[in-house]
């Protein structure tokens, strides 16, 4: 399939900066097309590559977009790579998407904003924290508040008190003091402190991270045996095989943090 | 007071450039402390400026700062300007922060999450996008969801629709297509294509606004009989009659945007 996509491209491909591996059958590729045949072969080699870290024979698995009308198509009950790494691993991955300055971990995923309050529970936050503090080894850690102005002493909601608590549990567990919050969310961003925050629910993180750093965002799955990085963004079926220069600092970004992640 | 505040200032004001207007009593002034007289000074000329411009003897009213516990202290039962001025009017103020480059209006404002999505009703949307296009000319306006990825067709709850409901009948009730969305929340900002959003709660809007441009934003009340913008930050006692260049954008922005609303 990789030489199939180059000569599409006109693009020479030099083997001997490669280690390939075969999966699945080659078929003739129809550029920006969904079909069973493109999702069971996205499917194939994204197994062959986490076989291929669970074997160490790579230290890292670093992901391309997949499209979920394909891998639908070809039978895989999965909705991503997300979903499919936490069943075969039978874990919660932390989802962290961001770039070398700015990276946001997000407790909450794709929930509407009606159920996020209650899942914010000291408990369950007090594991994400720990589980992140693992993964993650930087000195200082800000974790937002969930209401505006986190609260204001418990006038504004009273999750933010939550927070807190399970802040200060995850502290002292760890003997140091590397969470700080919870932040005023508004501000926690305008003067950039952390290089890592904690965000309660999807847009509250990403709002800021794709407003400032859009095309150069990568997506890491902490909370894994392996490590996995991937890029922040779709298939661009609209510009796949026709753009002559799309940005590939996602990408490139992606290949960076996995070996700096497994060193 | 001006004169008691120039003096601790050192600064020389030439009167020949105001119209000066007395409000309450003088007193001597401690920088920086909360009191009753600050509070009920600055009340005081607050009234005068809303009757300044009710009377036409002034096009509009620029606010700066409150300390809400010397208002509190002082007796005044309303916690900030906007809450005032609602009373005062008998209104729902629209409030508005931004800039030249990005103003977003805030559907909802100072309640927790949790309360949000019930407020998100197609009818208020309705009546409150009909009061901003009142006040707004730009052609077009951006309209944010409130779930991730604006509920991805409904799988990710149910707001989305309603908002996009809501939208539908004020373009129709306009006869123009002003109202685009509802707009996926997190790439809303990505690539800016409206210099106006309304955002359905407070940090969607003020997370992105407060970390791309921080100190010159300014607060402006849309949806009353009078105009009126205020700085957007607090009084800042830590640095009030220390710091030797305060940053003043905000409220020279503020001073801008009133005299081109007044217009």
């Amino acid at each position: 399939m990789l030489f199939f996509g180059a000569k599409l491209l006109q693009k020479k491909i030099d083997i001997d900066d490669f280690t390939l591996h075969e999966c699945g059958d080659s078929f003739a590729l129809k550029p920006g097309k969904v079909s069973k045949k493109s999702g069971r072969s996205s499917y194939e080699s994204f197994l062959t590559g986490i076989d291929l870290v669970r074997n160490k024979k790579a230290q890292a698995l670093v992901t391309l977009p997949i499209n979920k009308y394909a891998w639908s198509k070809a039978g895989i009950p999965y909705k991503g790579h997300t979903e499919a790494l936490d069943a075969i691993f039978d874990t919660n991955a932390i989802m962290m998407l961001g770039c070398q300055k700015l990276f946001v971990a997000l407790f909450t995923h794709h929930i509407s904003i009606k159920e996020v309050p209650s899942k914010i529970k000291t408990k369950a936050l007090y594991h994400f924290f720990l589980h992140f503090a693992d993964a993650i080894k930087e000195e200082s850690i800000g974790v937002l508040g969930l209401n505006p102005h986190a609260g204001d002493g418990g006038v504004i909601g009273k999750e933010d008190q939550k927070i807190k608590k399970a802040i200060q549990k995850a502290n002292k567990a760890l003997g140091n003091k590397r969470f700080v919050g919870p932040l005023v969310p508004d501000t926690a961003f305008s003067v950039q402190k952390y290089r890592y925050y904690v965000c309660m629910y999807h847009d509250q993180g990403l709002i800021v991270l794709k407003s400032k750093y859009f095309d150069e965002s990568i997506n890491v799955s902490l909370n894994l045996p392996i490590v996995r990085t991937s890029v922040d963004h779709g298939t661009a079926f609209d510009i796949a095989y026709k753009e002559k220069n799309p940005s590939i600092k996602s990408y490139i970004n992606a290949i960076k943090e996995a070996i700096k992640l497994s060193a």
